[in-house]
């Protein structure tokens, strides 16, 4: 592998491999940490033409490790899933010393997260995202979930891997929607952490030219930083779900038979022009900045469809989500970049008005 | 409540409290650690007609809790169950914040302790059990577990609860058959502490007679001590295994038609003496105190038939519960009371050996 190089991010839980040196560091590890355990690779139809292939060939050492093939997609994410795979390690006599190895994106690594640690009480996992979102966000800070009667992350774990291996060129086999949704929680992550990296992320364009694989680097350092701190999420953490709450709901929304169903950055990317209304509103945002936030999402991303009618069904959805305690929601608002407010109560009403404030701008 | 005593155990990850005082310590612990979140109960049918009304008798402050009731025995540890309790919690709007109770025996503990941790990625949890073997054993030491598959607990976590309270007089609701059937996992308890514990239990006839309070207290204290140690089950947690890797295989051989099912401590118990067998055999364990346990075993317990054609179906089981590596079994062993030797590797043949002596002894 001439010029295959990688670094090693030490988190506080677990280590991080980035680069197109991994699968040596994956080999390496392997040796070291699991000698002589089984080894189980989890994942889905989208990878099995091209990453799947590729981990086999550069790691020799896992040719012969079983693999169960998921349908891709959200609905993927299910408790029926779970059992199937449970039986699958069973049936192979998994060991709860063995280790499964997640290869996809978002799906795969919550759900294989969820399997790894009730199997036997918990088997060892690590995660190689292949998405830009898995790379940059999902992969990281050891949150699984799984989605139970229709409900998003319902039931899931704070369990963490025993490594994550982030190989850039897998992102060269995505489609182009799939990797620009990715740039949603890339531009949350720069936003967030504020100074250099949002100053990079913010000129018009820049995700188009930059490096992507610096990038994913810095989104995957943040995303580390702040759940090292906050495992449990407890406190700092909360950070993360800016644009989240009117996102989820949007989301949710757009499973509705006949509309257009949205991914989960493009959701997200809507919700946080709606969320950084609020923050200008309620948390001292510059105005320029919410100005400069909406285009930068415009840029990448189309104007989300939300009618009069729909504004009602998202406020039930988000009421569903976060409880409203007291008639007011408490999301986390941006005063600056790279300052969080954590817990602002927001009325219902505001989020309406974000929300018709969000269709205004596209007329 | 006049004369209403307690004691409070405080363990490594969360206190035991035990005595007849305990509704005063559990309202002061709602009071103090969940002053506003929600409390929801799950329970079985066993309890409903006697320890739930009394528990809101008791603790006024749960008389509005909602109660979940699942239907009795080993059947409701089903992921079909969980997901049932999960959607139940998520229709009621339960929070990761809120509380659940486990009021009931070693099925309703090991069940609500899966759905706490998993439920919204964890809720945090207590145990109130009501039998002799979930007081003295099941609800103390964060194991949870769900069958899978007819797998004994397949799936399952190391998820620890906030607090156990332990109240005796619960023990007198107890069918008698049930009550004897604790007295396994106390005997195997008294053994591997030795001492003075043991000196206590191995007396004819003690069980019967002594203050089962005081004998639970013991149970209870070694339990948590060995597992505040090893919370993940990765060494000296080990011991507690002892005559359970043949009793858990007695235990589902019973469960095919036609037979009579044994409960989980009736299982333990004959596999005790063939684990004791074993140790003599093995690790150096008095012969007279192998024929001790037996003639104490048989004191409280119906000997087991084992029929020749079993032994083979044993040893699959065995098999399939702990993976047989390089042909060899790894058990933890007792040298003498209070010593136990862990991974000792036993031959399936040693194993058919302790079967057959543990029938002939019977005639």
């Amino acid at each position: 592998m001439t010029g295959a190089q990688s670094f090693r991010i030490s988190g506080r839980f677990y280590p991080v491999y980035a680069g197109t040196g991994i699968f040596h560091d994956l080999e390496n590890f392997l040796a070291s940490s699991f000698p002589s355990s089984g080894v189980f690779i989890l994942a889905d139809e989208n990878v099995s033409s091209h990453c799947l292939p590729l981990l086999l060939e550069k790691c020799p050492a896992l040719e012969t490790a079983p693999v169960f093939i998921l349908p891709p997609g959200e609905k993927s994410k299910d408790i029926s899933r779970v059992v199937e795979v449970w039986n699958w390690l069973a049936g192979l006599n998994a060991e709860r010393t063995d280790l499964l190895i997640n290869l996809g994106g978002g799906v795969v690594t919550d759900l294989g997260g969820f399997i790894s640690g009730t199997f036997k009480r918990g088997m060892a996992f690590v995660n190689i995202p292949t998405t830009l979102i898995g790379q940059a966000d999902a992969s990281l800070g050891g949150k699984s979930g799984i989605n139970v009667s229709n409900v998003k992350n319902q039931a899931g774990l704070f369990y963490n891997p025993s490594a994550v291996f982030i190989y850039p060129d897998f992102l060269k086999t995505l489609p182009s929607r799939e990797l620009r949704a990715g740039y949603a929680e890339i531009i949350k992550s720069a936003l967030i952490t504020g100074g250099e990296f949002w100053e990079q992320v913010r000129k018009p364009g820049a995700l188009e030219k930059i490096d992507m694989k610096e990038i994913v680097q810095k989104s995957a350092m943040a995303k580390l930083a702040i759940t090292d701190n906050d495992p449990l999420d407890q406190g700092q953490r909360n950070a993360l779900n800016f644009g989240h709450t009117i996102g989820h709901a949007l989301e949710s929304c757009s499973i509705k038979p006949g509309r257009k169903q949205l991914l989960h950055g493009e959701a997200v990317a809507a919700g946080m022009v709606c969320e950084s209304y609020l923050s200008a509103l309620l948390a001292g945002l510059d105005p320029g900045i919410e100005e400069l936030l909406r285009n930068l999402v415009n840029e990448y991303f189309d104007q989300v469809d939300i009618g009069e009618k729909d504004i009602e069904e998202i406020l039930d959805l988000i009421n569903q989500d976060k409880k409203i305690r007291e008639g007011l929601i408490k999301v986390p608002l941006i005063k600056a970049p790279g300052k969080v407010l954590m817990d602002q109560q927001v009325a219902p009403g505001m989020i309406r008005e974000a929300l018709l404030h969000y269709q205004e701008k596209a007329g």
